[in-house]
């Protein structure tokens, strides 16, 4: 941090120590609330606590929007019943809406109660929308002129209404019904003549979002668009809100995250690995854990259909990991390839056939260039050391034809099932790397056994 | 799109068919190039081959930043080398640097030949840093204003020099040697009085980015500010560019991809899946699950050990693949998690052991759970049938203890592992589900027969 701002930091925590309001909020006066509050938010909690008593309601809201969610909480059970009341009705609706969607039912229901009827009915609209939707993430800062009016009746009415709001990068255009006509950028009325109508700025350009929208979806709109904000409109055109770039980021990491860790194979946590309680975390991972141990039980059926043949030729079972987990490592790689393409909307599910057939392709050369190498495995083995018997020609061939057939099947299942799953409506994500190599294990033994029944026994 | 901006792009494209470059000038000049450039980005690619024939070089350059990389390349094969000149020049030099940085190198290096002596030189400044950093993404494009000057001076120097920047969000105070002083928010200028000195805007508070910075670390200070862009500066604290978010938007999307392609058992595509040539997505592949069926084979090495107990007990085999694939999942779970932490910053390479002793604990309550499982289903499936004879009592806990050693032993493995990798320069994500599922199968084994050799044999 710069000098400046540590100074800055260093003489407010003093203040605040001596419980010097009045030099203190002399101090503060000159300053933006959404200016300092970066600065301000990393006093420790203790000192916010004394500062938040002191200081404005809008620059506590702007501090307190600065807070992790912890120390959010743990600030206000610091504040008296009016304090907190006083803060959260001063609160971005969108910061407000995320904040309380964290906390426990109970204690949200709580503060909810604290709000004005007002803003209690944003709040409640807001929460009514689908968790992970536009409507949850919106916020009502936005300035909105109208079409007929000058560049100087709307900068003088962004300078009165405007103050402070997080979104001026964007100025909104509506008519009288409060239907959205267009965005402009902020600088197109700096760079404007005062007596220019707004409509002359108007270029009909604009994307928009629905409230019900996933944030995934909003997430493609923003990078297609390079916005730093983009509206949100009812059915009806109506602006009711709009959603900023920063929150996307945000968004961004949070949908990755979760991808993330379904592809890995246990539910997403939905808090940093770091800090979340060991029991519910082992919860989360057990589950997809068991569900695995279970599907993966299949094996041991499926291989004691095949015990006499096993009995016969022990040499067989020596190949098993190898061969097994080859369509795996085949099935996860398809799986991880199509559900991230998915997620980007890179193509879409009736374009299922062009992903078919280019697994059918890629999955047939995998599986020759395996299967080549096992081949040449055993062949080479066998000349070293007895272990294959005189029937080593046989054991590569069955080795070698397993791998292609089974990395094969690997990369069509583990391209198709996250089709599969999107098709029924569910999450492509959950068919996880391990969720493919499982089912891949189960069918993968049922070739190996076929081949070696064809060709050995 | 809204109907205005439909009408728009069909009204250009009629006078471009029509090769009517009057009446097209006309139409476009009252517009900023950066407000019609992403409508008519969406004309077919010969109808802006001749629109950059007529329309003026700005323009050109704000269409062209908005196409796709193949739209760009092939749209430049489509004019004369002046024009291409012309057009490259005048391109925003973050943009350039990425487009040049996708063409082959002969390409770029030809291309990097048609631009002034000033814009090469900035270019190959560029190019010369590290890919994935910083300094490749960031843009010349800002404005920067001294600390004495004036509000009114300030925006006079905005409307000159500033016009159609991308990035006239954050305005930059400087001194006479470059160093900088702040960043301001274009608003603040918005809303002061114009006699106002840049200095009573100063708030000290602004973070910045080294143009050595890996762009996962500016992804990290981009969501801990909130900002719309960072400056970069040099280790004098000169500023010499900045980054903007939307830019980062894109770099989130493309870090979790490579992240979550790694993971997943491939190496990063860097292209689209859906227009990745096939060759190069089967090379990509094939390298990792040809070291991963190397490493596998390991598994057949480890097994011909065993290979007497085998025989002896035939009814073992049978739960190999069940009993490596739960140490396999495990790992996998571990490593995902591990590694998405690392990607967030959640945690630091000293803090090793808190995750050791975190994995300790899960992976021992998840080898009980899934060996109490395991046991439970010997002993109900030998109550109706002969399979596991008269021992099963045996069998069952060589199944039970050997998958409490197992699980624990893959979360250990899968969480040390990325951390290993990390601390030797390799990327974590590397560590991928595969690649800790192989490890932990050849490990794995040789725990399974060592627990069945104590208690069976």
């Amino acid at each position: 941090m710069p000098a400046l701002a540590s100074n800055f930091k260093t003489e407010i925590s003093t203040l605040i120590e001596n419980k010097d309001f009045v030099t203190l909020k002399a101090k503060l006066a000159p300053w933006l609330p959404s200016d300092v509050a970066p600065i301000l938010s990393e006093l420790p909690i203790e000192e916010l606590a004394v500062l938040f008593r002191g200081c404005s309601k809008e620059l506590s809201a702007a501090v307190f929007s600065y807070l992790e969610h912890n120390a959010k909480h743990k600030l206000l059970k610091t504040l008296t019943q009016p304090q907190a009341a006083a803060l959260l009705n001063e609160l971005p609706s969108d910061d407000r809406t995320t904040f309380l969607n964290l906390l426990p039912l109970d204690l949200a229901m709580q503060l909810i109660c604290l709000l004005t009827p007002e803003e209690r009915k944003i709040t409640q609209d807001l929460l009514a929308y689908p968790e992970h939707s536009v409507g949850r993430m919106m916020t009502l800062d936005y300035v909105d002129v109208h079409a007929d009016w000058t560049v100087r009746e709307s900068l003088d009415y962004i300078r009165t209404h405007g103050y402070d709001r997080e979104t001026l990068s964007m100025i909104y255009v509506t008519d009288e019904a409060g239907i959205l006509l267009d965005d402009i950028r902020v600088r197109r009325f700096l760079l404007a003549e005062p007596e220019t109508k707004v409509s002359a700025l108007m270029d009909g350009n604009y994307a928009t979002l629905a409230p019900t929208d996933d944030r995934e979806k909003a997430l493609q709109v923003f990078r297609k668009y390079d916005r730093v904000a983009l509206p949100v409109t009812s059915p009806e055109s109506k602006l009711i809100g709009i959603v900023t770039a920063d929150d996307m980021l945000d968004v961004a990491s949070e949908e990755a995250t979760e991808d993330i860790q379904k592809l890995g194979g246990t539910e997403a946590l939905d808090e940093p690995y770091t800090t979340i309680a060991l029991s519910k975390m082992v919860k989360k991972r057990a589950s997809w854990l068991v569900v695995l141990f279970l599907g993966e039980m299949l094996t041991a059926t499926a291989m004691s259909y095949f015990e006499d043949e096993l009995a016969k030729a022990i040499v067989l079972s020596l190949f098993i990991p190898l061969v097994i987990s080859s369509g795996g490592n085949a099935g996860s790689q398809a799986a991880t390839l199509v559900i991230r393409a998915l997620a980007l909307g890179e193509f879409r599910l009736r374009d299922w056939w062009k992903i078919m057939r280019r697994e059918l392709a890629a999955g047939t050369a995998l599986g020759l260039i395996l299967g080549a190498i096992g081949f040449l495995r055993i062949a080479i083995w066998s000349q070293f050391t007895p272990i294959y018997g005189p029937h080593w020609p046989l054991v590569g061939a069955t080795v070698g034809i397993a791998l292609v057939g089974i990395v094969l099947w690997g990369s069509l299942m583990g391209s198709m099932l996250p089709l599969l799953l999107k098709k029924l409506g569910f999450d492509p994500a959950t068919s996880s790397a391990p969720f493919v190599a499982t089912l891949v294990d189960v069918t993968g033994l049922i070739i190996y056994f076929s081949v070696a029944l064809a060709i050995m026994l």
